[in-house]
């Protein structure tokens, strides 16, 4: 979809102008002629003959030129009519500003399903309904009913809170610059994952984000946002995604009528997608400053130059909890800095420059540092004392800047001392903070930028011998049967068929055939009975575990004997010869758990009782990458059990990267899987002897989705 | 330790007093006189006749009338002199500004003992040294070389880093108001606990802080702060402490010579006494702005008023995040709320008064929810839409908070076009932020004292059987002997003597003798020779495990002949018998770990190889009460794990309980103890069951602390 004509408008026709001050007829329009748009506005209102000084039109098909952009203002009930008279005209896109669509319920469902099939059916690329507008500062362009224009500068941000637009908006009012600021309302049409495309291949877009209470096509939303931050000229993206708890997707839910997937569910897709997700409204803000004025990190080593002890300690933790490393200054720079600072002050990191530091001194010790190749960005903390020169020190920290190009960012933490300095760093385009720990924050989130996109990147696994007919047919019978759960025999066929390890069983009928499977196994097995009238085998004497390969024949002779003196009616059809488990294996759960509106989920985790309560899993959506598998195993808290503690061997992880990876294929392959649980999964360090537990597999509902 | 006349002084004597600009001695003097303090200020300047038109004194003693502060700022070598010619001039308070002293290394270090003894001996209260001094708005006393005096409030402020009290100075201006703004420096004498005792007996006070890079005094600071929040007038403290993370502590370090202890044990230590520890620099702020204006909640129940969905959806995650309950209303509030909004606003929490909403409807809406028993608190979130009133709507908001006792806060998410209607809000003591995590964090967080003051106290448990006189004979012999490690057998003595279960162990030379050993522990028992000259006993074929008591005198023949089979030469002494595990045990870690400078932590969490991957530990200070052990058991992650999860039985809590008791007891008892591992406790539900797998003691170097 070419979103040109949308935000680059020629023409813009208003469908529902007005002169009645208050209404969003008239403040749109107003904002459209007063903030130096250099196109043409066409009023559209059938009661009027001009507005605002222009011709005013009483309907669209009377403008005798093209029109590049339609706005609709007018009640929900006649969008319907008044888009596909757009339609006709030959306009390429629109916004619908109107609410009383999906968000109010079903006559509003049925109301954004007309529009949707009409601006398909008509190819018209369709902003909201249910939103503000959108904004163009460097155009002059305020097509929207938000008061404020923002200033211009490289962010692209959309949103589908209208309100929270309004607030950026004022909040960020000195702080940032946007290219584009979208109110994206329903997303009928355009929506995240085409609005991150569009966005993308804008030069003047340097950074995107967004505020999203749901999206709707995680998959879509993971391939666009790998390939964004592949490329050359990567982009970062933030989000801000609200209703993380349950009561807040409640809220949420009621807002706008979205069907929120659960948190860790988002926090999974977001990490997928190289998507940064902000903590916070606050946090979102933080970060656009950042990295609006910085370009990305070579690494993560931050300096932190500091007048106040005690903030450059807060820095340091701030640094550590977000993932940085604390620079270790080469030689040459400790020397030059003991040589010109004070002796009290410190010259390893944090550089303590001292209380009384002049601009001067701060200069000096930003050169030297800047210049390390051991510091990949730094961090300059101002406190207002006695002498602190705050222009002045700003003007340093800009010059320095300019010339070198790693991440800086400015802490004045003063007030009312430090305005003059403040202003001047953000003229300037230095991201500027009160805290450090915030700060610190939002340089940690440019280093994760930094570290995805210098992942070495793994070639996929090959997976052999997957036998997907096999499982496709089981599943066809369990359908056909009216079933949503595969019997456990079924359910380890299916599994099987993908290359999941199950332990060797045999039916047998006799001693010689109890001998031949025992050799087939090759190890310690159990001996169990089969009868239609023995239940609980063990009270009847009828399973032994543990058997030596070599005793097998005696072993069932005794198993036999036993059990027909113990029950003597009872019906023997033979018994079964199972492989044992070998001894120290751990216990992982595998799952896959389908998340309604956006795709289904891989789960992997410490298996067994610690599922419930320890709740160390970890989840991507599939499709996906080995790369998304090397990360899931680092995040697990418990890794380390995997990769082997107090000198305990690790377990075999190949092996279990490719069940991962063969779950993964599965899931694709049957979407009509709803939940699947293999726990637990015994792991090993020798890959012959993983091996299933247990595992159960549940179908959706539907027959096919 | 009475600081009425160093915070409350009515004569001043400045010793360094300077007329030469730009020094602390200049500043100081200036500082005490430019501020409408009332008092007497004297300076003493050797070199001068007066200064800034006083007279000026060559000597304190040379004073004809009573001082009550003396301010000193002299070379760091000379403050013993001074302080001593203070001290006899029968001044009962001092600041020495000076610095020089312990934080920069050892004859720093012997300056400041020399000082203590000084203070001590002529009974001084001192504050300092390396200090800013301290700021009183409500005197017009700013006794420090701080540019600015901030407003006159109701909170208490210390800080170990004077350059930080600058920037929360600067920071702070229009948001708080101080009683008492304090610099302590170094701490020669003054420190935490005895700044929270004075000031939670000054009716002034509402709330107390302090920002520390290390704590001295761990059980004087934990009592202080439960007796201070057992009082009818509860006054909440708040404390930052950095040095978070080891490389954050290594800055610390270096930066005051504190001996910081580590993070987690901080965590613990500030729980214990009830002190609120804030997440940051700015979270510090937050919090001291919502506890100043407010007072405590009944209960955690919050409701949440908006013109913006979306940012209701942001404060109902942060408010689960923070511990706190979205408020169910009452019917009636539900009915009012739904006869005057209009139809689309949500009367349910959080309420929605929708974005056209004028400053009545939000008071409408405020006087309904507030008035509602349901309610605890209320949060106000406005954002700036096309109609909305910001000073209207903050009258509204404070002539509710004036009429109703409950905490109310606002977040105003604008800046430029909120100024006036923020400006009113702080003018009335209303707490007003821009963003609504951080705001609700706050609240959170007056909600945990609520907490914390309403829990059920719970009488201790009576500690029966414990033989000190043993376990002190025992480590005195293990002192005697040079070792600072019990052997595995004396550990098990001592712990024992304190009421620690092991596994009954009977040496036995005869068959007869076993079957008596086994007869008294009336359960399956393992039988292990013993040999001085068999090393690998289960090799030697000198181990039988599980033996049925009825069956010992069989199982002993065959051990001793099996033994004499394999290894015809070996000595044999006799056998163990030695009582088997229960099964299904779960393994705990129970310990105990000396912070230096801090005092004895008792550790407990899950024990075996979860202790070291997962770290799911929790601890405490002691002495604890039985309510710290009630809150470890409810921290820990996998608590679950004991309380019993998927039907299975949970653990015999009481015994457990006891036991932390017990622990605790001995660490009292025994302080010369750095390091006990309790590793694994195994626990049941049946109380008989427990015991003690493995455990080990490490004695301090120092004969006894």
């Amino acid at each position: 979809m070419n979103l040109s004509t949308l935000f680059e408008p020629q023409s813009i026709a208003v469908i529902g102008a007005s002169t009645k001050v208050g209404t969003v007829g008239y403040t749109l329009t107003e904002n459209l002629l007063h903030n130096g748009y250099a196109g043409t506005i066409y009023p559209i209102n059938p009661k009027a003959e001009t507005l605002f000084g222009l011709p005013c039109y009483a309907n669209i098909s009377l403008i005798p030129h093209e029109i590049d952009l339609a706005i609709i203002i007018v009640p929900a009930s006649i969008v319907p009519l008044v888009l596909r008279e757009v339609g006709e005209k030959g306009v390429m896109s629109a916004i619908i500003i109107s609410a009383g669509f999906k968000e109010t319920g079903e006559t509003g469902r049925k109301l954004e399903e007309e529009i949707i099939a009409i601006a398909k059916e008509k190819n018209i690329a369709l902003l909201g309904p249910n939103c503000l507008g959108f904004l163009r500062p460097s155009l002059g362009l305020n097509a929207s009913f938000a008061k404020v224009l923002p200033s211009d500068g490289n962010i692209a941000f959309f949103s589908q809170s209208g309100a929270l637009c309004t607030a950026l908006l004022d909040l960020s009012k000195e702080a940032l610059g946007f290219s584009h600021f979208v109110s994206i309302g329903n997303k009928a049409i355009i929506d995240e994952n085409i609005l991150l495309q569009f966005f993308s291949a804008d030069k003047n877009v340097s950074v995107m984000s967004f505020y999203t209470e749901g999206i709707t096509d995680a998959s879509s939303v993971i391939e666009t946002g790998r390939a964004i931050l592949a490329r050359p000229d990567a982009k970062p993206i933030i989000a801000l995604k609200s209703g993380t708890t349950t009561a807040g997707t409640k809220a949420s839910s009621s807002h706008t009528g979205a069907l929120a997937g659960s948190d860790s569910a988002y926090t999974a897709l977001f990490k997928q997608a190289r998507i940064i997700r902000a903590e916070s409204f606050e946090n979102l803000i933080d970060l656009l400053s950042v990295f609006s004025h910085n370009t990305l990190p070579e690494n993560n080593r931050v300096a932190i130059i500091t007048n106040a002890g005690g903030l450059g300690v807060l820095a340091t933790d701030a640094a550590i909890e977000s993932g940085l490393r604390i620079a270790e200054f080469g030689e040459e720079t400790k020397t030059k800095l003991r040589d010109a600072l004070p002796p009290s002050a410190s010259v390893s990191n944090p550089v303590d420059v001292l209380g009384d530091a002049l601009a001067e001194r701060y200069q000096y010790a930003l050169e030297r540092v800047v210049k390390d190749d051991n510091v990949d960005m730094m961090l300059v903390i101002v406190t207002p004392q006695t002498m602190t020169e705050d222009v002045k020190t700003a003007e340093a920290i800009i010059a320095i800047k300019k010339h070198y190009h790693k991440p800086i960012v400015a802490v004045f933490a003063g007030k009312a001392s430090f305005r003059a300095g403040i202003d001047l760093l953000r003229e300037n385009a230095v991201a500027v903070f009160s805290y450090p720990e915030s700060s610190m924050k939002a340089l940690g989130a440019l280093a994760q930028i930094t570290k995805w996109r210098t992942m070495p990147s793994v070639p996929n696994i090959t997976l052999a011998n997957i036998d997907k007919e096999k499982a496709s047919e089981i599943l066809t019978k369990v359908r056909e049967d009216g079933r949503l759960t595969p019997t456990e025999k079924e359910t380890s066929e299916i599994l099987k068929a993908y290359g999941f390890p199950f332990f060797a069983t045999y039916e047998v009928t006799t001693k010689e055939e109890a001998i031949t499977a025992g050799r087939a196994i090759g190890k310690k097995v159990a001996l169990k009975i089969v009868s239609p009238d023995i239940i609980h085998k063990s009270d009847a004497g009828g399973v032994i575990l543990g058997i030596d390969p070599d005793n097998i024949g005696e072993a069932y002779d005794t198993l036999m004997k036993t059990v027909k003196k113990n029950v003597p009616d009872a019906r023997i059809d033979g018994a079964l010869v199972v492989e044992m488990a070998e001894k120290g294996g751990k216990e992982l759960l595998l799952g896959l758990k389908k998340e309604p509106g956006l795709g289904t989920l891989l789960v992997f985790g410490l298996g067994g009782i610690y599922v419930e309560t320890l709740k160390d899993v970890t989840m991507r959506f599939v499709p996906l990458e080995e790369s998304d598998i090397e990360e899931m195993v680092q995040e697990l808290k418990s890794s380390a059990l995997l990769t082997g503690v107090r000198g305990e061997a690790g377990i075999d992880m190949r092996t279990l990267k490719e069940l991962l990876m063969r779950l993964a294929e599965f899931a694709l392959a049957f979407p009509e899987v709803e939940e699947l649980d293999i726990n637990p999964l015994l792991v090993f360090s020798d890959k012959e002897n993983f091996r299933v537990l247990d595992a159960r597999i549940r179908l959706s509902k539907e027959e096919k989705e």
